[in-house]
């Protein structure tokens, strides 16, 4: 049980809308503390805001330092029992150094070195990997080996057991996205070990998952396997379908039809097959596509997001804030900031010029809570 | 926008499942701390507890000291624009001195003076009152003035204007319910002044709101009327009810039926005759009656409540910590605490020797967000 | 096993839109026939109209003669095992003689003599009774007596255990409404007989049944109990809340505020508390008040409705066809034929002048296969 | 309006159940007959039988023929308006004639000569298109061309405004499935006329439709795009993903893991990427492949099915009747009557001599009307 290590204090103080501060004042506000009161009128300005001013701040991290960093603790910091995972956690700088990137969410990069394995475990916190360079490592999903690769993302709804392990010659980072914030604040939280090894029949690797078998062909389901858990049985969204439908919009767009968000934006969202909702109950992920030279409106929405620059480069503004971008370059943006970005066609080096953004978000919380609220500035 | 004072902070530490304490391992260190980066290794027992360790601890409040207290207030602190209410907030004692009884609920007593007025205004914070004692006050909603008396329950979902009149020659106190503290850490908040003044023709005090004589009748729904917002539009759900549910399951149990939650305990959850849903979508109240001399089983549930006595006295345990209680007290229930309630038929005032409890909780955000889970000690 | 008793006839005709008649083509026809095949374009005119041409009329049956004819047979038909009921259904006049109201709907009028009891079955056709006179008759739906009054609806959703008593010295008859032709058409229909007897501790006589007293009072529902089969747990719609929930909305008309389907135009529906939706799957049922003197909107909508006055008297009009009506009468209203109704002051008997209509209809299977519309005449 | 041409004919007969003939009672049914009522004794056995005994037979039409009959036809049948297509109906052989394969669904042979149109029109009734073999013809839908191969099924919800032209230089034949009898018989039908002609910037034959390329990718849906009507946004699911799925199914079976419904018997269901329902409100549509040698179990549900086989030979068997079936054979099984299927190796001219069906219900009818219900023989 948490310590009482912070009590109540108030202090009286002359200011616009608050009452006059007189030793009556003074004595109440004492009364209060005995108490453990707080009076609204004091906190209202903090707590009830005009509109959601985010505790947290735009914030870029660059993935050369991610990955280097990641590659020092691979040969410092053994992954076993205990420890989990050798993933490491960007943490926002307002956030009271707490591993949170947003208020709501949890971003890492994780590292695994040759023949490495992750233990088994099981947690009600709802996770995906994305990755952004290399392969060769597997996450093992209640028995399903997955494969993981450049543009792939991997859901994996809360309470499944899974571990990983890399079969190849190479170390190789992707990054875990959770809703660990979310948990640790509403306080849902729970764990529990699996086997310390995975089994030589897991040890596989598939170029598709089971999943993929059942759940992967568009617009069809399957009729001899039920699906009753939260979340997508897709475990596995790989890059060349992302790829495909992005060309697709952009290509409509060109021919005159919808299909884009706006001028030179296309982007699909990760949605669960069983029911076409958000692939976790708590994170919602897109792939976004600016073409080259392309430049997004500027958009408030209630919740926070997370980016990773996965192809280009560009101009991104959150807020007041702008900065240049590149692969693996990792941003967040609070809620309620103005978020856009600028494709740069000069300093691409992809084939199409475009800047390929991944994102994921807390949005489905706010939609599930009836609480959001977006505003476009046309 | 917040300013960065708290920059994130490492120290390698001996300990089981840590990696060994070297130069390399601190110089790694102080990198993670120079690009904001925490590992998961040294977190993961604080953010991943194998079930809920709630950051907030039991707590009981005395109705009489927050009585006398808000009373206090009532001759000091003035209700006008800018405070925009006489509420004192119950601040659990373990969460920072903050106004916030759990990690997602506020619950505070709200009085109004004679003749008062508090001016309107609307929130996305979802809200409702409870009257434990008392009457005199009126709230308008949307221009709809819903009277308050001892026992009557009233949901007001977010961004509904609203003010209260308090029509009576004495002074009248209350609880507020808002999920203040979820909105806080899920930045979703909006608010917007109403007019300062009230006009005279919403300060009737009719026996029934206007949503009552559309909304209140059982099973009966409107047809020329659609209900398009969150919450339910059902203003107030009056006492007589409430009251009559209640006796209705105790006597259909003592006949031999269904009815009742377990032998004693009877119990009701406010509903959205709208579609049968929480009242509100991020807030669950309900009532219990607990006949004397009967004991409720100890239950775990994720998520936090904050109850009041209505009526009756009894002993309450959460967790470790039991305390008497009796009419107006309230106590807050952490995340995975067992709770449970045992009538006390000596001490008893009221009629049926009953031990009445108002609760409120966070139940719908875990369900909407599929994180619900209960555990019943038997 | 149907007999195949009706092969395939088709004749070659000239007509606009149909081939040229030559002997080939009756060739081709003869063809279709001997293969059992028919082609679109001799049907696609009656297969799909322009909009729904309903096969029903509307017609009127007028309640002195249904009373009259259910007092007869209660002389002469015996109830009991096999027969089940001493039901009289209404026939469309349309409709090849079946009892068939409307093509989705069965109505009929039922009678128990005095001291008769109707033997305990259940089926999956969902069912409810309506009470225009009388009392006296309680029906059993799962060992749960309930009482029936005048002006009472009791939805029994289908595959509920019911039966029948007349606890009374007089004769009693009500409105039966079920989806019986419905479940002909799609061939859904399951039957069981229950016990021929109910038991004596069954016989009660209670003033509210044990649904009534968990599910019955307005937005409270029972937390101990659940409720997971089709349509509403609440077993019976008194009287004083529907006649109240009218007069509220009448009053609040004249108030100046929403309430109203249309001035003059009281109206509820029936819901189930569970959810809030249509208190059957396949049937909706609502009252209709319309003010002494008042006229309806004409509308049309998709799908057949069935009406009984309750009280008062009036003019009613569907399609081209206009009837007086007075207490009890019943009448239909088919498919997308426009529908009016006048109250006439100087006729009624009624205390309030107003002219009350029960009414029941198809929209829940409408509205569930997305197929429902509406057009209304301003 | 329908001609009152079938009044209510009532006969008194001795047997069970039945009341005795007596002058009274046949008097009594006089009156019945004069006021337009039919007693619920004479006729409950009929109405309520203990389970479903559909009007419908089981009955097997044979491919050839129906080739045979249409391109006879689409040199006598001109397609124009007023005909609208030249679309020739299985008529059950008990359903009175009507073109109704099943009391709710409709199953036709189209055909279109080379260079052929089909003028654009737009109904409520839902439908879709499955090719068994051919190409050469596009459907617009809503003024997207979808283009029509072996295997391909194409959904098409009611209100979009459709065409099709045959852009080769052979006859194309195909089978249509729609809820005309459905509609007909709950009168819920609109219907409206076209454009005569289609332009020719609508007579292109791209390789995927628009369709495909927004809404074709798996688990992903479009963030630009919203999907606002009934049924599946994606108009064209090709036999390459159904192939590849079942294919998967049954190679999972074999290394031990789930994915088929029964040993031997792979199937997948059509499903709605938007939300995973059907691909239409009243139609379910699927594809079963039942591989060499291999029985599925018997299985009795409510509701009615039309079959067309697509590859292979086997023998199938509903109720008492069994036939040997090959390719583009189409059968119908009546609700509740037991379904099996044996495929069989010798006479298969498939690849994998597994028997191939495709499969279309009325399955989402009885869910949402919560009438569903399924048993196997074990």
């Amino acid at each position: 049980m948490a310590a009482i290590d912070t009590p109540v204090q108030l202090k009286a103080v002359a200011a616009p809308g608050q009452p006059d501060v007189t030793p009556e004042l003074e004595q109440l506000y004492q009364g209060f503390e005995r108490e453990l009161l707080v009076p609204l009128w004091t906190e209202i300005g903090d707590l009830m805001p005009a509109h959601p001013r985010s505790r947290a701040v735009p914030h870029l991290w660059k993935w050369d330092n991610l990955v280097r960093l990641a590659d020092e603790a691979g040969h410092l910091v053994p992954v076993g029992r205990g420890g989990e995972r050798r993933a490491i956690a960007l943490a926002n700088p307002s956030l009271g150094g707490r591993p949170f990137a947003t208020p709501t969410l949890w971003a890492a990069i994780q590292y695994l070195m040759p023949g490495e394995d992750a233990p088994e475990h099981r947690h009600t916190q709802h996770a995906f990997r994305f990755v952004v360079e290399g392969s060769g490592v597997w996450t093992v999903v209640g028995g399903d080996a997955v494969p993981m690769n450049r543009g792939d993302f991997l859901p994996q709804a809360g309470w499944n057991w899974h571990a990983h392990h890399n079969a190849s010659d190479r170390p190789m980072a992707w990054i875990d996205g959770l809703d660990i914030p979310l948990q640790y604040v509403t306080e849902a939280q729970f764990f529990e070990f699996g086997r310390d090894e995975i089994s030589d029949a897991e040890r596989i690797t598939p170029r598709y998952s089971r999943s993929e078998r059942i759940w992967g062909h568009p617009g069809l389901r399957p009729v001899g396997v039920a699906h009753t858990t939260p979340g997508s049985p897709l475990l596995a969204y790989k890059w060349e379908h992302t790829n495909r439908a992005l060309a697709d919009q952009l290509e409509l767009e060109k021919q005159g039809y919808a299909g884009t968000v706006e001028p030179g934006h296309a982007a699909v969202r990760y949605s669960n097959p069983h029911d076409g909702s958000d692939v976790l109950p708590t994170i919602r992920a897109e792939f976004h596509r600016v073409a080259r030279g392309a430049e997004t409106t500027p958009v408030c929405e209630t919740g926070s997001s997370v980016y990773q620059v996965f192809d280009g480069s560009g101009t991104v503004t959150v807020g007041e804030v702008s900065w240049s971008v590149t692969r693996g370059d990792l941003f967040v943006v609070p809620s309620w900031q103005a978020f856009s970005v600028r494709s740069e066609a000069g300093s691409s080096d992809s084939d199409s010029g475009a800047l390929d953004l991944f994102r994921f978000c807390d949005a489905p919380v706010f939609e599930a809570l009836q609480l959001n609220r977006t505003q476009i500035d046309k």
